[in-house]
């Protein structure tokens, strides 16, 4: 008799879950964070799912964070009701933000005047205000050293009754460039010292202090000042987080298992079914060259360990050519399957709309 | 009274759609392809979408080119009979490949004996068989110098009587990296020269030979000893095709309208909401650096020239950073739009799923 496995089923690329592993990492940063006296609102743009938002749960989670209005939307009709969007407030969806907050505790980010009027002639919703800051990044936000703009802004919050100054707000995506935990941790570091400068600078004590990357809160033992963590992508970790050392192998719990479609040994390369709408076309640099993913052994129900020196080195839009050391090649088929960490797992993740449990559940995310 | 625009009623990113210009797009490709006396075989990977591929009918298509099992499905489920899926068998999808193949007459690459083996022994379906060769991509394919090897196939071909030989079928996708028209064309014509020798030193021929980059089909006039060309880029174009020079400003016809949420005039630079979720995080080389996209002028009912130096230097998930030089500063405040020409429009419109055209209509894509 043949016994079929998970992976039998699989015919097109498909990102695999390991659900043991990832409530594991919700558990470890949810202690973490109780551990250290600061809020946990995780970052739900990771997952977009329903359904893996309720493991948080299970851990205490009451707050989170997300990066759109719709998906605010989305997880409020789950049950969420404090819910910050982490994204410089869009004017062009005020209603829908009004609407939102009659029903939900939103927090919204601004880094100009005219965002907190706007929201201030809203009437008839309250919103928790976060100043958005700017550590070092040069993303969004105001620029930590520019108190008196952020003094500004403050006071025009306090002018209107239904906005509530909820603290300051920073993301540290710098870390991201970060090449050891080391140079992580001294960014996340820094990022925080840079906060509670700013607060003393202020000298309005009771703003909360809110960062958020998941190298930072992934390698930091301590958040000295800090009131609020919202770190997503460490529910699944991914290859560039390994790379940062932001976690082990055996941390990561998402994976794109790909069909091997051609196997070219007269140039060490292997084509995969499986391309830059599975994987994105986002690159970190491995050993100095891009890469897309690395290959990790294929196993009946899963992956095992990451085979050295196997990476994606090109992708176009399906398909993928993983570069593979002469001595694997033979691991490798047509009609097998590769196992593929991706690169950045949020966007990995994004693209493929659902995942498949280890042990046989799809999971569907929020619609787009 | 207030009339109300197109771009009035968008809040989110949008992927805006100029139907008339991709309809003469259509037009002057299809008649190149009629003078030239080439089968046109589009591809439909660039757009998903069964309301534009009826555009296609319009001038004359008959046959089309897909990149996934899925997508030829989809197509034929909209009457489309001819289709070829423009990526190496799959073996682990053989039996929908068979399904549909009793309904549609379908295209297959191969490159292996062993897939052609796989094939022949559906024997109740019959397959339009295209050896994929490499002229120097090296993604997928045989070399195109490997005679004995695409010989050795073909005559694997010829022992199963539901296999069809229908010719020998490249993907010059190195045009994509070339930086003028006479680079690009000078690719195309090395290919087609390459295919030619490949058919000659076969000594069969009656194959046919199948091309299909949208530089080279754009930017050639003649497709001597071509027998398909197979573009589908052009439809849309985008910024990178016009870095290469395969197409004018005024032949783009997609472009993503993303609300600005933040200037910061301090380092010129504006934030919209509009990431890689939407642009897709492929950068080309434009002056020297990485872009991921090209602001042009905001019109009231779409977009108008490309704004000089205007380049989203940096994406993430769901923000966006124009670089814009000082005297352009003031086209950009919180509460407009940017109007974004993608650096890859496939990508950007598999990201979005969806279109507005210009007149108001929105078009679905394909469910993934």
């Amino acid at each position: 008799m043949i016994t079929s496995t998970l992976l039998d089923s699989i015919s097109r690329p498909v990102l695999l879950l390991n659900e043991n592993q990832a409530r594991e990492n919700i558990r470890i940063m949810a202690e973490k964070a109780r551990q250290s006296g600061v809020d946990f609102r995780p970052h739900f743009k990771t997952h977009q799912s329903i359904q893996i938002g309720r493991w948080f749960r299970d851990y205490g989670t009451t707050k989170i964070t997300v990066s759109s209005v719709e998906m605010a939307a989305y997880f409020a009709s789950d049950g969420w009701d404090d819910i910050t969007i982490a994204f410089p407030l869009n004017i062009r969806q005020l209603s829908e933000i009004e609407e939102l907050a009659s029903d939900v505790n939103l927090g919204i980010l601004i880094e100009t005047i005219e965002a907190a009027q706007a929201l201030g002639l809203r009437r008839s919703s309250r919103f928790n205000i976060w100043i958005k800051i700017d550590c070092g990044l040069h993303r969004a936000g105001v620029d930590w050293q520019d108190t008196p703009r952020v003094h500004a802004i403050i006071k025009e919050v306090q002018k209107f009754p239904n906005l509530h100054p909820a603290g300051l707000l920073t993301h540290a995506g710098n870390t991201y460039s970060a090449r050891s935990p080391e140079e992580a941790l001294s960014i996340h570091t820094e990022t925080n010292k840079r906060m509670r400068q700013l607060r003393e600078n202020l000298g309005i004590p009771e703003l909360s202090i809110s960062i958020g990357d998941t190298p930072g809160c992934s390698l930091s033992k301590f958040f000295t000042g800090i009131d609020e963590i919202r770190p997503g992508n460490f529910i699944f970790y991914d290859a560039e987080q390994l790379e940062i050392g932001s976690c082990r192998p055996e941390e990561i719990t998402v994976a794109m298992a790909c069909p091997v479609v051609a196997v070219h040994p007269e140039r060490d390369e292997v084509v995969i079914f499986g391309g830059a709408v599975h994987l994105s076309k986002e690159a970190f640099l491995h050993e100095g060259t891009p890469s897309y993913g690395l290959a990790a052994e294929t196993l009946s129900n899963g992956w095992g360990s990451i085979i050295p020196g196997c990476t994606v080195a090109r992708v176009s839009q399906e398909h993928g050519i993983i570069a593979v050391p002469t001595q694997h090649m033979s691991k490798f088929y047509p009609g097998g399957l590769a196992i593929i960490i991706p690169t950045h797992s949020c966007l990995a993740a994004h693209l493929m709309r659902r995942y498949l449990t280890l042990d046989g559940k799809y999971f569907e995310m929020m619609p787009v």
